[in-house]
């Protein structure tokens, strides 16, 4: 499984971005895939195809009203797990031994 | 004021590099500066001067240890903004009229 | 036309991916697809659906033999614009009056 | 020494940015580091304080005109080797036997 992480702003639509932005994660949100919104980005978990599916969906989205789009996209691939989204936050907490800000 | 993302890990320290990702977390949360983590990074907001400090003290630790490091910053500067590690969350939130996953 | 630039590394590999890094050059090398590689990465240019391919190709390839893989994805895609791989850098010389290192 | 790569763009500027990438390159290339473009960023070679510096000076030059910037940033540290911003590319062109487009 795989978890994805990206973000994708037009470019040429003036400094405040967030009602593309908005439009995104409502695409994700209606994806059925489980993931996570943070302040630099949204975090996915599936297969490669489904996430990049959802990916591509807010690509799609978005250009039909910009002409120019950027995106970064970090991929975390590992096999036969599951359930990251929650495990490796988690996981830090408990080697760490204390509570962090999530 | 700054928000940064980043991820940092070594590489040649085995698949599980959950100890190493503790120890830049422990760095972060007694730095005193604001943060969030995710399953794929922490976000931190300050001046570009105290989160790149935050960023090179995680590679201090960490390369005491490692002889290869890899690294992936994201940089958001907005002139005259603050609180934005809760507030561009809330703000799309408020765009799409509902609740998201975060 | 898209321009996307990505990195792709196993974990729990060692320190020297160098192999595995050549057979993803390789897979790009014999997609058809432009292409530039530099020391940190490899910038494809066509549409969404071919550069991804070539992306999600590479990853089948080294996931044969990794049980984690991460990735880092750059997109920039501009309506109507082709020929981007040699003159984003060219412009900027333009812009410059000189020459630089590429 | 680091290898690092960034690029680092104003929002809010319009859709062609390369006026502002153009005094990036124009800082980086005075800097007197090692380094070379692409079509989507500039890879620096240096110790981790040199190449955030000049990161850090690429960023005083945007904000003067431009209330957001973005960046991204990839950072490879490897101990005790010099001249990876040619070594990479070459180590992988021997790998694979043939030329490589670069």
């Amino acid at each position: 499984m795989v978890l994805l992480e990206f973000s994708m702003s037009p470019l040429g639509k003036g400094e405040s971005v967030g009602k593309y932005v908005a439009r995104s994660i409502d695409v994700i949100d209606r994806s059925g895939l489980d993931y996570r919104l943070n302040p630099m980005g949204t975090v996915l978990e599936g297969s490669w195809d489904q996430v990049f599916a959802v990916v591509k969906a807010c690509f799609e989205e978005m250009r039909q009203e910009c002409d120019r789009v950027t995106a970064v996209i970090k991929v975390d691939y590992r096999r036969g797990k599951t359930g990251r989204l929650t495990s490796k936050v988690t996981r830090v907490e408990g080697l760490l031994g204390k509570k962090i800000r999530k």
